[in-house]
């Protein structure tokens, strides 16, 4: 610790968390926003979509976690090349203020990424787990003592209006999700369409109640999946006829494809169980823990974001 | 982000959590240790034994969390005092890393910190739901990707063995806990005496259990109330008479006053739940998760640490 022979003093950080704001106007306020994305695969447009959110770069640190798989290490090659590109030869105003890439110290619990693969029922506990797993060790690395907002945005997010921190901030609400769409051919109108695609985003139903009471303690519900009907009120749905982009609805669960938390959320201990949470996991079991803290997550069913289409 | 009207390029770090060695032998490995106090009074004794340990300072970063209180204030201010003797003053092996310092953003549940008061039974779930997330706050905002270890150390711990860090982190467990004891004047033997102080290192008992099957929901057991005996067995009562420094015991509760974690465990997502988890919360809520996580605590009945008695 000596530079030049004169022993340089070391560190000392004070930080008021009272002074740290988190507030519907965030760019006035100079808020700083922590994005993070676990990242198996890279996606260009995920970065293009990224550098053309217009919150100004200097108050965003990103933050992300790749596998120590062969796909994993090609996407940190690729994605290196695009952050040297953007930190090193991009004009100041497209630079972000840091960023950190971590690789994950353990082994991903199902080789392929194959969406076939992934989304097997049974494959679900154990890689979900894993993902929780991932987020908190982004999230328990990465969170610091002057972070207003973390942006939870899945690596296969490609589109999204580029006010998007701006604007889901504006509703001043602890945890709010867009509704994540897909776009695809629809070769039946022989034209390009949509579909919903994430279905973690829910509201709760007598139904899953039930059948959680009825579960063993280790046992998890899941969304999405035919021979486990829980008939839920999924956020997918509720895309209105008037389009109102402002319209709010409660969520019990929600899912890590866009998410925006309160920093205090996450600083009250709320993170992603990777064990079984009142018959949740994950994502969907964070929403819990969140409102076990007090803190109600919000979906906008009308505002959307797209995600890949494999 | 300008300085002489250059760019200076923002800061990309890479880690790789597989290269941080988290081993029986840190000092050797240049293992970094996070230490983290929740600081409601400052005792000198306190930063005292804090500077006699022998653990490599440079590989130390401490972390406190004050209250907004008079007390906390004050508090904050002899804090402030002694590391600016230390960090610019003192020879630089006794300089640590760096030093983070936390205001907490929101008010103590119960105004006095008097002994009898913050004991009282009732006084107890709001009690140790805010410090749980005093020390959530504290661990998400300063715990890093290089962290090997964290060390929980109580304000009012004020002597330990000055090998503490390296003691402890020999037995290479997920979670280590001393046995805390608190010296004091025997008056029908005329002499210093030492007596039990932290009870909430223990082993689960059928009692125990069965008073958690029949609560409600939001019920938590609590420790060391005669009202409500659990039969659990202490480690405070298995300090052996052999003495063996080295004995371990499993637990299934843990304390705060002093526990050595590793980072690992922690980054997997265990926390303090500030609302009960299996009825338990705090500290004890936190060896729950940790065990629910896979990493089992370990206690070290003859290891002791000593409480300030006020
Ligand atoms: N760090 C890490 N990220 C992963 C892993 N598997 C998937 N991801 C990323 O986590 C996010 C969600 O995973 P994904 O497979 O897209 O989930 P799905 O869209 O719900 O099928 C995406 O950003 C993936 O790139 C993994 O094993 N480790
Ligand atoms: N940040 C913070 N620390 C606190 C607060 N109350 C107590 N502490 C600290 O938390 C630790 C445990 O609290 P203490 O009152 O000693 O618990 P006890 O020894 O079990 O009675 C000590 O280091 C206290 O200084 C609080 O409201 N905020
Ligand atoms: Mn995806
Ligand atoms: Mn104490």
């Amino acid at each position: 610790s000596t530079s030049g022979g004169k022993p340089k003093p070391p560190p000392v950080t004070r930080y008021n968390l009272n002074n740290v704001t988190i507030s519907p106007s965030p760019v006035e306020n100079r808020e700083n926003v922590l994005i993070l994305t676990p990242m198996a695969r890279f996606y260009q447009q995920y970065w293009d979509n990224l550098m053309r959110l217009t919150y100004p770069h200097e108050l965003i640190t990103l933050g992300f976690i790749l596998p120590k798989t062969k796909e994993g290490n090609a996407a940190t090659t690729e994605l290196q090349k695009q952050i040297a590109k953007t930190q090193k030869s991009s004009p100041e105003r497209d630079r972000f203020k840091s960023i950190i890439i971590l690789r994950q110290d353990f082994e991903p619990p199902i080789p392929s990424q194959d969406e076939g693969e992934r989304h097997k029922m049974q494959n679900q506990k154990g890689r979900r787990a894993a993902m929780a797993k991932a987020r908190n060790s982004l999230l328990f690395t990465t969170l610091g003592p002057a972070t207003s907002w973390v942006l939870w945005l899945d690596a296969d997010i490609i589109e999204t209006p580029p006010t998007l921190i701006q604007d889901l901030a504006l509703h001043d609400k602890p945890l709010v999700a867009p509704n994540c769409f897909q776009r695809f051919y629809n070769a039946e109108k022989k034209a390009m369409d949509e579909r919903p695609y994430d279905f973690n985003n829910w509201q709760d139903s007598p139904t899953a109640q039930e059948l959680a009471a009825k579960m063993g303690p280790d046992d998890i519900l899941l969304e999405g999946y035919a021979d486990m009907a829980t008939y839920r009120a999924l956020m997918a749905y509720m895309q209105g006829e008037d389009d109102d982009q402002n319209m709010e609805v409660p969520l019990d669960g929600v899912g890590g494809t866009a998410l925006l938390v309160k920093a205090d959320v996450h600083r009250d201990g709320a993170m992603f169980p990777a064990f079984p949470f009142y018959h949740l996991i994950e994502t969907e079991g964070f929403a819990r823990m969140a409102k076990r803290l007090g803190w109600q997550a919000t979906g906008l069913p009308n505002y959307k974001v797209y995600h890949y289409n494999e």
